[in-house]
């Protein structure tokens, strides 16, 4: 009977051939408990039982297994199997409720309604094309648990620690050698702060170098992450319209002058945009005038596939105000939680006891282990690969997209495919990309409409599309279905 | 020459005998590159001949120069020793200058100012006696390296992704079924959200339960470390005395009504004050009549030595006001960087989701190999061993003190004994507890006045004292030195 459940689930959810089986098992799981046909306390069939039922390899079975124990749907009890757990939520009759209920109005505070409502993440549901999400199953994760291990077995007390210095110091000597090659970053290893990534990174800039109330000058359309950073810190967001050169300021936005302004110059997120030298070099007299502090958020700059090189706007600054950063989640793991911020000489010592005091920053073996990583020359080789795997994947979606596109000139057109792991369809103003993106996710396939980037301006539609998540063959066999999808809109 | 300056350097600082002798020995290095006795680029002699020259222990050498490479001031190269960095400051002549210098002024925002100078965790000088620091150096690094490696074993993609689910389902579980029985917390497993440790826990209560200006109520004298995350997140402190049923609010206070109210119940930090049955509920009904949120840090629940044992003032709350905190770092290590927030049930979505998108929280093996720890029992055998201990160093420190102390109800005395890793000897209030500390510092011994954690009260005189770090022997050897100091005040 459950079998019977499950399998009418799966065909329901592969009727459009996108979603891989091992998704399709965990939603049809999932559904069946919050449907109540799997009860609270309900002991599940063993892997191999459902795998021969539902004529599934057993691995697949596992992974959804897995997914579903990681959000606490199932509970396993050594040596009497896998068991619903007793607070799966019911779905009210009628209709589905996959996630927890919506706060409640009024316990928040202001600043926490707009937190936990806003710019958030949309359901995770990692599918292809889903932006801004590396494929980390290549990840060495053998070579890299050897790596810790060593490191675990050389630790001393002080390696269990916090760190005040600003991380592992051949971490940020690693760090510092990459990117003065490689981003022509203009720095010395002490000027390296070890963070738990780009959140990190931009709450502590903000914190430091900006107060309550004062104007951040953001990119629109906007990285939502970034958002939620100044959000949460309590700046005033004024967004500057991006054009294909860049952030592009106005003679009005300087009745708004800034203290801070926050950039992707290399690769705008999501346009795509590539920030042009002689913008680079108005944008830091801007900032000079101002006297406002530059962030440069360099955040996949690792994968560049076409156009000239571009190298960061810090190794431009001759002032001293550009702080950069970036992050190892798309080369490595996300959940590695190491980012990297350099910062300009006379902040380090504020910087540095700042991020003790409010961090407590830890994780050091882990630091070591990824500093021998990057020093025995793994990390370039994994970039290598990385780059050669992404490649691909770009080119097969771009020769998908290529009917929908229009005359030179003309929307549809694709912008940023030079860099990183996502592009943009950009897409005339009439139409509805919020539509658009909700129909091609009954193909069970993730893309952004480019409005829900805006934070401002109203003209700008398209599609945020990434490459960086599924595997060729399943972009080979996407890549179409989506470009139905946008051809039937235009 | 350089052996001779560093056994010069090492007789010096161990005039007193009581700092360890790798910590001598790193001192010396340290003042001997400072000085440029060790040149930036120059090679350092290697480990083995150092200790023949210095007739000390390889063991004590190697440890000594582990801290200075974290630490940034020496590198190693495969096959070719060690260096002196090319970084190290020089000292100014005649004035040393062992940290970096000051930030400049001006450059950082007011909040920038504020949150790098005030209330800082002073030179991180671990010592005898250092408070708020557990002893690690008994952590099973091997069984705990077994476990990261099984789960590494085990791993599967979502395990190293971001984690949107509160974290590793199983280490929730297994944290609350501690906290229900240990703690007499009130939850189920899906109101734990892991988080990377208190300053995080706090700082998503504040950002969301909180709004910019809004009044958290402090216990006064008060822990730096949430005084910190409430500047962080632009809350206004209002200090309220601690007596010795803990906070006592008078009804002045009343007239700033707190949106939070943040205690240390168990064992007031830093007083060890353990809040009273009668005080919980008139705390409690406080928080009702002003609709205020209560914060209840547990920091160093795991040790009690003496007096009944103390349950949580979150399961007294019938009304889902209290949220409750702890964290692993006091047991395991504090790099691990892995703490607990359990949230009532209406705020669990909305901290889950602002969580998600504020911290991208990550580190999912680590996590799993938690839940195992705990799971199999090794964390309560942890906390039995680490009790005993800890019991001992306790006990040899009250017996070093008992001299020193006054007639019964007078100072001074010592108070918060019962619990935790440190205890508070309270001096007369004209003794300057600020030059006494000093004093004591000139032995290698770090205390810390009582006075520095006061935020508005003027009235407070004593010494806070840690018996977690230094071992037994150590104790009793620099115990006495403690009590000396300490009656040539009174």
């Amino acid at each position: 009977m459950l079998s019977e459940f499950l399998l009418a689930e799966m065909n329901r959810l592969g009727a459009h051939g996108a979603l891989p089986l091992h998704r399709r098992l965990y939603e049809a799981l999932r559904r069946a408990m919050l449907d109540g046909k799997l009860g609270a306390g309900e002991r599940l069939p063993s892997s191999r039982d459902l795998a021969q039922d539902l004529n599934l390899s057993r691995n697949t079975v596992v992974a959804a297994i897995n997914q579903l124990s990681v959000e606490g749907y199932l509970a396993s009890r050594v040596g009497s199997g896998t068991y619903v757990n007793d607070n799966v939520p019911r779905a009210t009759p009628g209709r589905a409720a996959p996630r927890a209920a919506a706060p409640q109005a009024g316990r928040l505070s202001a600043r926490g309604e707009a937190l936990a409502s806003r710019y958030c993440a949309t359901e995770l549901e990692v599918q292809p094309f889903t932006p801004g999400i590396a494929d980390f199953s290549a990840f060495p994760v053998t070579l890299w648990q050897r790596l810790q291990n060593k490191h675990w077995r050389m630790t001393y007390p002080d390696m269990l620690d916090y760190n005040d210095s600003g991380g592992y110091a051949p971490l940020r000597r690693a760090v510092a050698d990459y990117l003065r090659v490689f981003r022509s970053v203009h720095l010395e290893a002490d000027q390296v702060v070890i963070t738990t990534g780009t959140q990190q990174s931009l709450e502590l800039c903000a914190r430091l170098l900006a107060d309550h109330g004062d104007t951040v000058w953001m990119e629109d359309p906007a990285y939502w992450g970034a958002v939620k950073a100044f959000m949460a810190t309590g700046l005033a967001l004024h967004p500057v319209p991006v054009d294909e050169q860049g952030i592009s300021p106005a003679s009005a936005d300087h009745a708004t002058p800034p203290r801070l302004i926050y950039l992707t110059p290399s690769h705008q997120y999501p346009t795509g945009a590539v920030m042009s030298l002689p913008r680079r070099h108005q944008l830091l007299a801007t900032a000079r005038a101002h006297g406002a502090w530059v962030l440069e958020d360099d955040y996949d700059s690792e994968y560049r596939f076409s156009g000239p090189p571009v190298s960061s706007l810090q190794g431009l600054d001759t002032d001293g105000r550009v702080l950069y950063m970036g992050t190892f989640s798309k080369v490595l793991y996300p959940g590695l939680k190491i980012g990297y911020l350099v910062v300009p000489k006379p902040l380090v010592a504020a910087f540095r006891q700042a991020h003790y005091d409010l961090n407590r920053p830890g994780q050091m073996p882990v630091q070591a282990a990824l500093a021998e990583f990057i020093e025995m020359g793994h990390f370039t080789s994994a970039l290598r690969r990385a780059r050669q795997n992404y490649g691909e994947r770009r080119q097969c979606l771009l020769e998908a997209l290529r009917p929908v596109l229009g005359q030179a000139g003309q929307d549809p057109a694709i912008t940023g495919a030079e860099q990183g792991l996502h592009l943009c369809l950009r897409l005339p103003p009439r139409v509805d990309d919020h539509a658009l993106a909700q129909r091609i996710a009954q193909h069970g396939l993730t893309v952004r409409p480019l409005s829900a980037y805006c934070l401002a301006r109203t003209d700008l539609r398209g599609l945020v599309i990434g490459y960086g998540y599924a595997p060729l063959a399943e972009i080979e066999r996407c890549g179409p279905l989506l470009a139905n999808a946008a051809r039937e809109v235009v």
